[in-house]
């Protein structure tokens, strides 16, 4: 049975290349409980592959076909079709076994295409961390997932009892992710299998709906935020990341405590969002700085921003991830790390009081983007030498409030990495935990090829912003 | 200065996909001199990433534009052009480090494409083999060397004196590979960069010959055989192999020793080539026999086979390789594999009249494929559930004939990896060293799950031919 894919989640596949893959990837470091070695870890993972069942959304293929009119749809295969050894991958570090090793094994990892003729996902069992640590790379399409949906199936495979065992491996775990259409015209299907082509055809008009709306939510956002008089635009200039990209990877990953970004936030009346996007901006302020490379005009950001007021179970069944996009002037032009941080503030307060202003028709169609990595450029076809629309996309995605376990192996960290695209050649995504804050930097490996400098850079911005807020 | 690249080479970028890489591969394997371990040879290698010059066969980038009529040229890199860390790589064996995790690191690096923006290789430094040894697997795309140029190049960074030392990294050391046309037209060219339009022209009618070519080689070769009333066939059953195939692959690796083939060779009258195809075709019979899906017709190899008479220096200059294509009927109907060995030593025999019986411009159309793991079905389209025109293509690369060294570190074993294709789902290549035989089987994973049962099965059929032969 094959079922339509939603229109959104297709544009990852259509829009798919050698040069663009699509998929997002998470980066989790454990460490063991007392007594417990690494090791263990990778003995627990050993006898889960030799049993269990895969869970559905594990086993979801995507496949294109005549009876679907040509567009990407979704079966279910079978337990025994799944060849969990290509999916679950064990790997080593080649010795000192360091973050170095670790950071350049996955740069590789996530620079290569998933097959296409499987479902659409990949986890890597890492051995080999000096520090007695175990590292667990997962990889999952964006049409099968976006970040926060694979951060939801994380959290439903881990416990917060640091005591429980015998807990079934991730891809055992049965996940409720996304809906489908339900099949209730399959019996009326002449293929038996298929859906009938007038559901297919729905489902075809559907993707032009959505990416008609793109130009129009744009629009709709520049003159909210223009009426108001705010200094956001969606104009951006050209910078150095705002080019063609190549298929090779680059990856980066560091933390920082928690309660130092909350304190900072709190004595600047600022948001930890805020702060992130401050850090970021001062970092890409001194990146460019020093390759003589940065614009008179500040660099904007697309911020993607979470719209939804209460924690309503229905609200949340109703309408899915209401997620606004914002555009956040970066403040690059301005010397001073706290003016920065001053701008980016306002622009902010701005934006998300023009978004709450908005109809809900009007943030529906913003929320079909999802947590957009794909760009607006590849849908409203900006790939020329024209100004770009935004200089990068900066997303904090929730993470667990709680420390997680998986057997008593606690969740230290969890790098998010995401997609660069044609034109966005950088992009910063950061998950929270119950103590930290973890940057995942995900480049083209050929336009940034060192993602060091702006790593460290992050730690110096913070120390200035601090410095600034009289801490 | 963008050079047109040979017509047939360029066949292997525009024929290149997601589940049709086209690269070749080697697995090498190395065993430290006394006093010295696996560690030194990483040693060397971290000391050669440092410093020194990327020979320039390395710095050929693949490029068309414009100017070149959409057709693909090379052009040379600056050795400050190259990330020398993206085509050199340090890999490492989870435990326990044995040929099973080598050979699942192999499938795998072996089913990813290279990157395009870059020149087409990669290098596999990897540790953690439990023995001892030190493995280097190389990929290479097949438009910049085929298995026998891989096979120069190799040689060419190595020497027989195992007390040599300081010798530069493989990629350091100057190759004379492949010629390309001399840019005498570039001063009158406009672009000053480019060559003038007329020389990618002829470059572009030269595709056209060669892919023409084709159809009429196949004639050729199928009256000359059939005209001299032999069994060879260029027709061959439907199989479980000769299906569309994945992009992702299997890798097996097994060596015999060389004395014991050719001592076998010796008392059945036939060629080391014969033992190599009748220990593939027994192979091939068992395993299809035991899914209940071997054909009455017996399947039918394709063998590349040299047509070189001399060592000629000039010779090799002139027509470059010589290689004629052979089908080879491979008995798989018989029982007894003696009467296999029979029917594939007449076959080859026969085969090979007949390709000294052509005229010089004959052989020079079968030569322009190359060792053509491309497959003739990529070239003349036939895609479909027809019966495709043979089964499977077995090579044997003729290998170095002393024992190798690298800093004192000996080449122990080569295997060679090839390209599966659409409806060429396994590949069976072999070398020769001093002492050994290695094969080298490479499929696509969706199609042949599990490799190890035809690996087991080969030493089973060199044991039952040499019980065949009173041995």
């Amino acid at each position: 049975m094959l079922l339509p894919m939603a229109p959104t989640d297709s544009l990852f596949l259509l829009g798919e290349s050698r040069e663009n893959p699509m998929h997002v990837g998470g980066l989790a470091i454990f460490t063991p409980p007392d007594g417990a070695s690494a090791t263990d870890m990778r003995a627990m993972f050993d006898i889960a592959l030799t049993g269990g069942k895969v869970a559905e959304v594990f086993r979801k293929r995507a496949r294109r076909s005549l009876t679907s009119l040509g567009q990407w749809g979704w079966e279910t295969l079978a337990d025994n079709e799944i060849d969990i050894e290509h999916h679950v991958r064990r790997d080593a570090l080649p010795t000192p076994g360091g973050m170095t090793e670790l950071t350049a094994l996955i740069s590789r990892l996530h620079g290569t295409l998933l097959d296409r003729s499987r479902p659409l996902w990949e986890m890597h069992l890492i051995e080999g961390l000096t520090d007695g640590r175990y590292a667990v790379y997962t990889k999952i399409h964006h049409a099968l997932a976006d970040g926060a949906s694979a951060m939801k199936l994380l959290r439903e495979s881990m416990s917060e009892d640091p005591h429980r065992r015998n807990m079934s491996a991730p891809w055992q775990v049965p996940h409720s992710l996304r809906s489908v259409p339900t099949p209730v015209a399959a019996k009326s299907s002449p293929q038996g299998s298929s859906l009938p082509a007038t559901l297919w055809g729905a489902s075809r008009a559907a993707v032009g709906e959505v990416a008609g709306l793109i130009p129009t939510t744009v629009r709709t956002m520049d003159r909210a935020v223009r009426g108001k008089g705010s200094a956001v635009s969606v104009t951006a200039p050209h910078t150095l990341f705002n080019v063609p990209i190549g298929g090779s990877r680059h990856i980066a990953a560091r933390s920082f405590p928690l309660e130092r970004i909350r304190l900072l936030a709190k004595h600047s009346d600022a948001t930890i969002n805020d702060i992130i996007l401050a850090m970021s901006a001062g970092t890409l302020r001194h990146y460019l700085h020093e390759r003589d490379a940065l614009p008179s005009a500040p660099l904007v950001a697309m911020v993607p921003v979470s719209l939804r007021a209460t924690d309503n179970a229905d609200d949340r069944t109703a309408g899915g991830n209401r997620v606004g996009l914002l555009m956040c002037n970066l403040a690059t032009h301005l010397d001073n790390p706290t003016d920065r941080l001053d701008v980016i503030r306002n622009c902010m307060n701005e934006g998300k009081d023009s978004l709450r202003a908005m109809s809900p028709a009007q943030v529906l169609a913003m929320s079909a983007l999802g947590i957009a990595p794909l760009g607006m450029e590849m849908l409203v076809g900006q790939r020329g030498p024209q100004r770009p629309p935004f200089n990068i996309i900066i997303s904090n995605i929730a993470g667990p409030r709680t420390p997680l376990y998986w057997n008593g192996f606690r969740l230290d960290t969890l790098h998010p990495l995401s997609i660069p695209t044609t034109g966005q050649a950088l992009n910063i995504t950061c998950t929270s935990s119950d103590d930290q804050i973890s940057f995942g930097l995900t480049s083209c490996r050929r336009t940034v090829p060192d993602l060091n400098p702006l790593l460290d850079h992050l730690g110096t911005e913070l120390e200035l912003l601090e410095t600034g807020a009289g801490l």
